[in-house]
Formats: C-alpha cells, sequence, structure tokens
C-alpha cells in the first residue's frame, strides 16, 4: 500500500531544496535521483530564500551548522511554509551541542514542520528540551524496541500532536506518527549504520515523498522509511564492505517501482 | 582528431584550482584526477588568490555561492586572467535565483572568460540577461534538437562573438562555439542527468583540456565533451543504477587514450 | 605487531571530531566507520568546542580552510589539548599559499599535536618555516626514497622532538617517528595518487588509531599508515579506475582484522 507514494514522486519529479551538511550532500542529491525526484541546494541567506521559492519542498539538516546557513534555514524556511511547500528538519546532534539543540528548538518553535525527522536522541531532546546524543548517534538507551513500543509510540505520537508535525524517529524499528497513528516500520539492516549518512539520505527523499503526497504526507513518510530500509535489505551483500553498500542502497532505489515496495515493506499501524 | 587534446592533458598534467559547490565537489576532484590533471580547491578570498597563481587553469562554479565564496570568484578570476591561466565560468543555478542571475551576469562583465560551459537556460540567461531555469535543470523548451540546430548553433556563435568566450552548450545535443566555428556533439547517454554533478565534471575537465591546450582551446573544450559523453556511453550497464554509473564514468575516464575518442567521438563542425 | 592498535579501536570505538575540506569529507566519514570509528563534523566555533569536548580525538585538516574554520580549528584544538584528547594536524597544502603555511605554523606553535601528519613537502614547510609544496601533492624533489632514507629520519625525528609531536611523513615511503624511533613502512601503492583524498583518510583514521591507543601513539599512528597502505594493496584491480579503487579502498578496511595488518604490514624501526 505505501508503493503508491513512491510511484508518484516519479510522476511529479519534485524539485527540493536542501539546506544540509556537506559530509554527505552527494549522496542526498544521488538518492534524491534515484527516486525521481531533482535535488538543489543553496545556503546563502539571500539565495536559499529564493531557490525555496521555486521548489515544491525543503529539508533542513543540521549536520554542519554555521552562522551563515542557520540564516538561510530561518529564512528559507518562512518562505517554504508561507508558500505551502512540504518543510522537514533533520536535527543532526541536537542534544550533543547547546547551538545544534538550541537552533533545533528554534525552528521547532519558529517553523510548522510537516516532518521532523530524527534519531532517538535528537527526538527525545526536541521533545523533552534537553537530550544526550553520542555525537550523530542515537544513545543506546533511547533505543525503541519491542519492550517500549507502546510507550515510545505514544510518546512520538504526543510530540506530534504539541507540535502538529509528523514525528519520524527512525533506528533499528522505525516509528512514523501523527497525532493519532503510529506506523512501525521493521525494514532496513544495522549495518546501515556503518555508512555515513544513510538518515541525512532518507530525510532528502522523505521531503521529496511528502512534497509528491500532499493529501498523504503520513502515508508518504512511512513509505519513504520503508524505501530506505527495503533498499539497504535488498542492496547488501556480506561480501561488500561499507562504501559499496552505500552506492548499492542508492542503486536498489533506482530502480525501485511502487510493487517493489508493496512486496518488502514490513509495517504495522498503531491506532 | 579530438584525441590528441586528452593525450596533452595527461602530458601536461595541469594542476586546477576549482572554485565549486560542495555538493559534487568530489567527483569533480577525482575526474580531473582520472583525465590526468591535478586538482585543488582553496575559496577563502586570501587563499584562493593564491592557489589560483599556482596553478594553470581555474574552474568558477557557482554552484553553492555564497558572499564569501563569491568574492573569491572575483579575485581569483581577475588573478587568473591577468597570469592568462585558463579560466571557464560553470553558472550552475543562473536563471533560478537573483543571487546566482547576477553573480554570474558580473563575472561575465568583469572577467573574460576562456570558456563559459552551460545548459541552455543557464546560457540563455546570460545571453539575453533573464531567463527560467528548472533548479539546476535546463528547462525542457530551451533543448537542443536537430529541429533548431541552426538556430541554436548561430545563438551560441553569436554570444561566444559577444564574450569574446568559448560557448559550450551542453544537453541531449552539446554545442561548443567561438565566433565562427560551432561544434556540435552527440555522444552521451539521457541516464547522465540521472546522475548529480556531471555537468560539473565536465567543466572541471574543460578547464583542464584548454589549460594543456593553449592554442586549441576550441578543439580542447569539444574534446571535453565529447570525453564525458564517450565515458557516459561506454560505462553505462543497464542493470547499473546512478551511484555505480557515476563510478564507471569516472573509471571510464581513467583509462582512456586519445585513440579511444577518436574512435568514439561523433561530431560535425558548422562553419 | 600493528594489528592489536587497529583491534582496540574496533574495540574502542572512539568519536573523532574533523574539522576537515568539504572536498573528500565523504570518504573520511566513511573510512572511520570503515575501521570501527564514529565520525562527527562540526565547524562552526560555538560549535566545534563543545562537539570536540564529547569526542575522544580531533582531526584538524586545512586542506579548505577560512576564516571561519580557522577560528574553530584553534578553539576547537585549545579544547582537545585541555582535555587530553587525541589531536592531529593535516597541514594540506602548506608550503603552497601563505594562509595556508602560516595557519599550519601557528597551529603547531599554538597547540601541542599529538600527530602532524603530511607529504614530504607540507612536513618540510612546517619544519623549516617555508617550502614549496605542488598544490596539494608533494614536490618530487622532497620524496623519501631509499638514497636518502636515513638523512630523512633524521630529519623527521629532529622535527618530532622540536615539536614533542608525532611525524607522519607519508609518500612512497612513509616514516612515522617520534623524538628516538622511526618507522619506515612500505605498504601502499602509487595508483593511490590518483584518488583524491587518501592522504585525508589516512589522517582520519590515524586519529581514531591514536584516541584508541593513548599509551602507544606510535605504534598506533605507524598500524594506521599500514591499515591504509595495505588496504590499497588488498583493494587494487588493475581493471578498476580512481572511482572504484576508491570505494574498495574503504571497503577493504571494513573487513580489516589485526591478523590481516599483521601479515600484511612491512615495515622496520630505525632507532
Amino acid at each position: 500500500m505505501l508503493g503508491v507514494y513512491l510511484d508518484n514522486v516519479r510522476k511529479v519529479s519534485p524539485l527540493i531544496h536542501n539546506i544540509t551538511n556537506y559530509v554527505t550532500v552527494n549522496d542526498v542529491a544521488n538518492v534524491l535521483l534515484a527516486c525521481g525526484a531533482s535535488p538543489i541546494m543553496a545556503d546563502d541567506p539571500d539565495d536559499a530564500e529564493e531557490i525555496t521559492a521555486i521548489c515544491s519542498g525543503l529539508n533542513i539538516n543540521i549536520g554542519t551548522l554555521n552562522t551563515r546557513t542557520i540564516a538561510s534555514m530561518f529564512r528559507a524556511g518562512a518562505k517554504a511554509q508561507e508558500l505551502g511547500h512540504a518543510l522537514l528538519l533533520d536535527p543532526v546532534g541536537a542534544g550533543a551541542s547547546t547551538l545544534r539543540t538550541k537552533t533545533a528548538l528554534d525552528l521547532v518553535k519558529s517553523l510548522k514542520f510537516d516532518v521532523i525527522r530524527g534519531n532517538a536522541s535528537e527526538i527525545k531532546t526536541l521533545a523533552l528540551g534537553t537530550g544526550t546524543t553520542h555525537g550523530v548517534d542515537a544513545d543506546k538507551a533511547d533505543a525503541v524496541s519491542d519492550d517500549n513500543l507502546a510507550f515510545m509510540a505514544d510518546f512520538v505520537r504526543d510530540f506530534a500532536r504539541s507540535t502538529g508535525s509528523i514525528i519520524a524517529l527512525t533506528g533499528a524499528i522505525d516509528l512514523v506518527a501523527d497525532a493519532s497513528r503510529c506506523f512501525v516500520i521493521r525494514n532496513g539492516r544495522p549495518e546501515m549504520g556503518r555508512i555515513t549518512g544513510t538518515g541525512c539520505q532518507l530525510s532528502g527523499i522523505m521531503t521529496a515523498f511528502t512534497a509528491a503526497n500532499p493529501e498523504h504526507k503520513l502515508e508518504a513518510a512511512a513509505s519513504a522509511v520503508a524505501v530506505m530500509g527495503l533498499a539497504g535489505e535488498l542492496a547488501f551483500n556480506a561480501h561488500n564492505g561499507n562504501a559499496t553498500y552505500r552506492n548499492k542502497i542508492i542503486d536498489a532505489i533506482y530502480f525501485f517501482t511502487g510493487d517493489v515496495i508493496d512486496g518488502g515493506a514490513r509495517y504495522e499501524i498503531l491506532q
């Protein structure tokens, strides 16, 4: 049922503006192209606002934020919101430093994001106003497991309710929720954590999926999670190291159709 | 006949300074190494001017321009021109925002570029002072086709005449022209458009080709176009997605000799 | 004997902060993950200091330095030193421009680096206060060979003595020395010079190796050199171009164990 949202990305081919970190930006661009969207990057404040205006989605990722790009995030974010574009926040490293935590909290306060996507520690930091993050990786104590699933699903729904945003808390088990429904998605492989930027890539395509499916943003965000996870499964080969695995994941998405997603996505919906 | 210009790059191994976007910069560096040149990147204004001085070519790409790097473009550009180095402009996204359009127009006004390389929309924007660009991709209405070939060839020759630069308008059909001659090159594959940065890579190696062939800059620029397009053809495998295809194109160039180019380049010259 | 230092990286999984250039940063992140470490990048002055505090090593690479990132290098460097973290300098292009030379010299004057890793021209520039660099590549006249080996080993030991840092001068023959001992390592292949960023990658993992082996920093730095060189040997395939070779080197490190290093490292120790 989630495959149609990928098919719509390929049909609409949304132009997605990414204000994102320079570590994984090339992979974000290529995975957007792989799923049928078009990427553009601009991070000077003047330029960012105008580039956002010609796009249909804005992906804000604070991975290597600085004073100049933070200004761009607020200006482009306000423009995207004004124009009704898909608007996503990836609060990379929120909880790991004052600047990251404050910037992410201020962005959430100033803007109404369609989706906030992060790992468990980042989302907790935003929801609770403080948190601990092991660098850009989640603290193990924060992980979603079958033992705390009901509790965590309530937690993300509550945060979705208070922000008005879809919350995508991703890890071994992925939760994608609005105030009432929570998708629990079990695709993916642990080896994806040994590649830099699979989270950033997911945020990129999730922006494209919500831009191309404005009437079904929750399902579209869940579909993006399933696409990334399923690509990680199908691209996996125990003989490949992490550099090749990275390429094979993007390659896999390049060939995905809605049918592949419908056949491979493993999820349930908690109401 | 175009192969010798690649052979000369391998002989001379020019050091090429790139003030370029952070999205595709790694691929630009690797493709320069693949064709026998050496890359260096510096974008602080003080540093950029001095680094340009030790190089033999400067590739200015405005893909993720900002206030600081724009200053570097002007200062390094003036130094490159003063020293008689190969000087190329890639006006990424000109027409898509005021800052991009204005910066590209100001650069063309201030500096005499050996080559200006862009897609049809970017070149039109520079030639006409205004334009529409679908982000960093060309507007379909601007594409060169067999129907408008004579008109477009005249257009690029006219713009070459008025700027004194070689104009490389690249797309499905590539045009590389000075005021009198226009190379029409038909290498490449449409799937190259699903990889981020093939245009940026082309600008990088085109700078190296013109630096290594100062007496034959037009032919050298045309040769770079043929090299990139032919690599796209020979590296193509329908089983590979866009991430692997990207690597295979650079790999192909790594092994190219002048003979391969002479055997595979498909072009005509309109006088 | 050098394999245990890799095993320790995998055991400890150190978090390494990299203030590094945007050209090769993605490869640095993936190679750190490949060897069992975790990368994080932050280059805004406020953020950089705090991110350093949660890490156990700091890798400062001046490859695309600018005013803002230089300030971050000094502040984060001082914090890393205060906290006793592993601290490495990669003086990319020192000798090629005033800003690079001055920044590298000032950093060496202000901070006590555990390791300074560069090519022969960069290290000479730092040791002698002036130098010539062919862009980011070493001048051929500076290369270490069997003819000048004793002289160069003395040179790096002297510079190690005067700075109190381990000096890693890498090239066809690699020297890694403190004031008394000099590892001479003969792994690697010349084709690695046709890939952008193998030096940057080495600096990244060397920071992780010294962070994970605080009691044996010299051996750990030498081990990192052997790991990178051996990966270059085992990943080499004459049919692959430089883009694929780049990926295969990172892939090789992903599967390395201490035993592989013990079996393949080729080195002697000059006392």
